[in-house]
């Protein structure tokens, strides 16, 4: 089991991944492309190949197909190298210099669509629509958990962002802490809440109806934001105020399908079907939020960070925090909002 | 001028940099490959390109010689397409929904050395000792201006770390702000001193005399930390307790450049000549610390991060700010330590 560790001066947790661990060899450019994910590579998450990934924890399947077997839409399954396992919860951290807690919680793969070469921006709104609403029944399941205090869920596309697999897929990884980037994300809505006296998205919301607005339908907004850290990143919000992305109704779910699926292939258009990170910002659980962070209704808003890999970080955003993105958000929404969908 | 804008829940600011606007075409992986800097191309930064830089700021040269001219050991010359520009120091930013500030600062980059092929880690340890020097010299002179509240030195060495050029350089950004992450520090030591009744970094280095150690000396110790983000992460501190790297005595810079030597040579030769950033962690400046963080000068303790670009930041370090990380520092330390210098 891996081993997560605090770094006490800036409260950031990292992960050991023992079930992953390096040699220097492994990280050879040479070592590097022999274990890259080739075309032509036998691929576990292709129709047929159930049996090469852990057996399944959820799927959406035709009537009377069997678990572990072709006949599935969307199909979820604990990651085969996990970065944190189920197991016993582990005991609150001391005050020590070096604090550890054993490598607890959920990481799973969601495998959107059973072709390889059909991606996210491809599919029909429907299936895409059927891999939020499995975004939420998971989410949902691990919460059942009080343990698993944080559900996060990504997508990394291309090897640029992340991805190991070239066959589609998101992952979902719950931690048994609430981590630092989700505790600074609820400080700072309570914060801005009390500052303009009322939700800070809600507020943005209502002023970017102009130069930064990317598309719109009538439950979700995609903007550029204003402090855009990356070329041409956006955010989708739902305009209806919610802390919680498992409240999105089923009716609107569709309209959240088809505002992704806009966005995404907007995206593609306009860049040439960039490598990208799909982010998705939710409440930390919903029992520990009403316990810890009672105003957390008012003021925190669910949304999704999509952004293209197009430049790199660097020493400064290391030293600072700060970025530095060479194409303002105004731009970027433009050359977005102007594509026309390619499909 | 570009333009800083804040992002109110986080407080973290992004410089929107229109002198290095780009278009979507400028990103496709084509037109990114012929814009490289090539072996063979054009180099401003070598000897007798002066011409081809703004007018130097500084330079340590052989007696008699003329600045812009050939006979230099260590060159600084503002930023030809500069993140930040010195101009009219600017107004503190107004609580509203979307703060932005004219993008004022000091660019500067520091060639190392006049030879293209010879990295950081290959300069003698006098050299490299100038380095340093310069390094402190232009704090000092930059900080001359109260406006500048933070000096960040940092290094991008191969171009998965962000350079884009690649004759041996560092760069220095100035920024008229304190960074979040560099508030986040001075906070976390000072909550940290409370904690543990002293310098949580003091501390740190008591405890790190084992399996984390990478190499020391008598004034420097570096450490795998405990915390690390990515494989092999180095940190380089100074034994003497100390917020300011200006701080650092003549004596102890020659230590200070044959820990940092010894530390990229071992890097080079493990890693087979890794892409790496070097990242100064200062105190802010003076003046400012004094008056704003009174007690920073018992909690903050300056050091170097070094790192190697082995690994990709991806959705889950996005969303959570969580690191995985498949190398153990202690396995890590080991691989280093053991590692003897290649020249």
């Amino acid at each position: 089991m891996s081993e997560l560790r605090k770094d006490v001066i800036s409260g950031r947790w990292v992960i050991i991944a023992s079930e992953r661990s390096k040699r220097p060899d492994d990280f050879r450019p040479a070592a590097a492309r022999s274990t890259a994910d080739g075309a032509t590579a036998f691929c576990p998450f292709c129709a047929g190949s159930e049996a090469k990934t852990p057996p399944e924890v959820f799927a959406l399947r035709s009537p009377g197909t069997q678990p572990d077997t072709p006949g599935w839409r969307v199909r979820v399954v604990p990651n085969k190298f996990p970065a944190l396992e189920r197991g016993q919860p582990p005991p609150p951290h001391p005050n020590v210099l070096f604090p550890r807690l054993p490598g607890v919680g959920v990481h799973e793969v969601v495998i959107e669509n059973p072709d390889h070469e059909l991606e996210l921006a491809d599919l029909p709104v429907k299936h895409l629509r059927d891999v939020l609403c499995v975004y939420q029944d998971r989410t949902r399941s691990i919460e059942e958990d009080l343990h698993y205090q944080y559900v996060q869920i990504f997508k990394n596309k291309g090897k640029e962002a992340g991805a190991s697999l070239s066959h589609p897929h998101s992952q979902i990884i719950a931690t048994p802490v609430v981590p630092k980037r989700v505790k600074e994300k609820v400080y700072g809505a309570e914060r801005a809440f009390r500052t303009f006296k009322g939700c800070f998205y809600c507020r943005t919301l209502e002023e970017e109806t102009g130069e930064r607005l990317i598309f719109q339908n009538s439950a979700f907004r995609v903007i550029a934001p204003f402090a855009s850290r990356f070329p041409f990143e956006a955010a989708l919000f739902p305009v209806r105020h919610s802390p919680f992305f498992t409240d999105v109704t089923g009716r609107e779910l569709e309209d959240l399908a088809a505002a992704l699926k806009t966005t995404l292939l907007k995206l593609k258009g306009v860049l040439s079907d960039p490598p990208y990170n799909l982010v998705l910002h939710q409440a930390p659980h919903p029992a520990l939020s009403n316990k810890t962070w009672p105003e957390l209704g008012r003021s925190f808003h669910w949304h999704f960070e999509l952004f293209p890999i197009l430049t790199r970080i660097a020493g400064f955003e290391w030293g600072t925090g700060f970025f530095i993105n060479p194409v303002p958000p105004e731009t970027a929404a433009g050359f977005l909002r102007d594509a026309s969908r390619t499909t």
